[in-house]
């Protein structure tokens, strides 16, 4: 595995960093950033992987958040991968939702998909290997958040590695995939029309599982995608047998933008550090 | 005058908006955002100004800077101008350092610039108008900030216009723009060759003045433009007659970009607030 420094950059008194490294899960290269703080007092700290929305690379929470302020301040090292992989020999589509930037964290049963979208594999197995040599200190316990289709992939991710995500949080996340149009197509193309296959890339039925990790969502009542999308209706019904797992909060006024994003940030935060000290 | 809202986000509890109007002072149409904060209690806000660097829209400031935070936290209105006249009708360069995205906040006397590229007297006089009618509950109190071009932009209009705004402070600015290239390139194609006229945009000749605001400077010592472009010791040597007008801070191993400015900008907020309450 060689692994290539791109970019660097000080920030909050830790440093913020973007990889490029040749995948052998997803054969091709692909592009990463990683926070890690400042670590003064050389403590063990713990990891938060953030997974990005439709049509996002790393550089959107990297550069819109604001999250640098909050790792920093609670000593927390922060991962984010791309979205797909890429590249003019990895499969695509015209539309906006499907193909590049839009991988929706499964692994692709489907030709010509399965080859390259396996987003899964790449990130509970390839990228957690090298993300545990870039974060000295590593105290190995970690969480898990992300947006829209990103806090689809948070849910999903989180919920099948109940052993190892302490906690998981969401934006506006496609919470029922096998319901609403997005995750429909998605699945459709990468996994086929059997929906048996969906059940286990679908947050609505994972929740269902005992045992899952404590789970906080945020939904702003003025995102366009809401509910069309994002309804979680499904999604909170399957909780109810998993009582108290699943905070669910509406706020009034906001959209799907970084701006939500941003302004909700910390309360993640500080609700991943509850499970992550 | 006729201003259309294009853009709306609830951001922090308060409101990021984007406006598109026609300039009369430019001859073209500009856009710009403005945050207004919650409010909750109805109280008299001020009002800070913030300059972009060259190739900058008002989007970067609003979407890198996490600044909405700190707007909300000290309930004060921020207002973000483009950085020069836009339009397929304008003067252009191929460079990026001249023309569109590099007004350098003067009003230009050569031609074919001198038609449109009038930024100061945009800001000042034109587009404050608008603000004072965007800002309810205005106390009247303004103060200006920017970064790179933006901080030369910042520090003369805030040392031309001493009794309106009451501090000023800028993030790695041009200093000295007739000592270094890219203000000696911008100078001499709006301005003309004749350095006589120079000096009134210079904020190194304006420091000389008596009675300015109070100025904080931070500069990263591992800005790539620092010190070919940056340097200081010319301003800092004119700054001198007025002792203890000037905080100009270096932090090591800080750059150029927004992670820099996201990282001292409370800072620069608490110095604001110090003198617009």
């Amino acid at each position: 595995m060689s692994l290539k420094l791109i970019e660097k950059h000080r920030s909050f008194g830790g440093e913020q960093c973007k990889y490029s490294h040749y995948s052998e899960v997803l054969h091709c290269d692909m592009t990463f950033s990683i926070y890690l703080p400042s670590n003064k007092e050389m403590k063990k700290i713990p990891l938060i992987w953030w997974l990005s929305g439709l049509t996002c690379t790393d550089d959107n929470f990297s550069q819109k958040s604001g999250f640098q302020r909050l790792a920093e301040k609670y000593q927390v090292a922060v991962i984010i991968p791309d979205t797909s992989p890429r590249g003019e020999n990895v499969a695509d589509d015209e539309a906006w939702d499907l193909g590049q930037g839009a991988g929706f964290y499964l692994n692709a049963t489907q030709d010509p998909w399965a080859k390259h979208y396996n987003m899964y594999t790449y990130i509970v197995d390839e990228l957690t290997a090298i993300a545990s040599t870039l974060v000295p200190h590593f105290s190995g316990a970690e969480s898990i958040m992300g947006h829209s289709m990103g806090g689809h992939g948070a849910l999903v991710i989180g919920m099948k590695n109940t052993a190892r995500f302490k906690a998981i949080s969401a934006f506006s996340p496609i919470s029922s995939p096998s319901q609403v149009p997005w995750g429909i197509k998605a699945f459709s193309t990468y996994l086929g029309e059997d929906k048996a296959s969906w059940k286990e890339w679908d947050a609505s039925e994972l929740v269902k599982e005992a045992c899952l990790p404590p789970i906080l969502i945020t939904q702003g009542t003025q995102d366009d995608f809401y509910p069309k999308q994002l309804d979680e209706t499904y999604f909170l019904k399957n909780a109810q047998e998993n009582n108290g797992v699943v905070n669910y909060n509406k706020v009034e006024g906001y959209d799907h933008s970084y701006f939500f994003i941003a302004t909700f940030l910390e309360e993640h935060f500080a609700f991943h550090m509850e499970y992550l000290r």
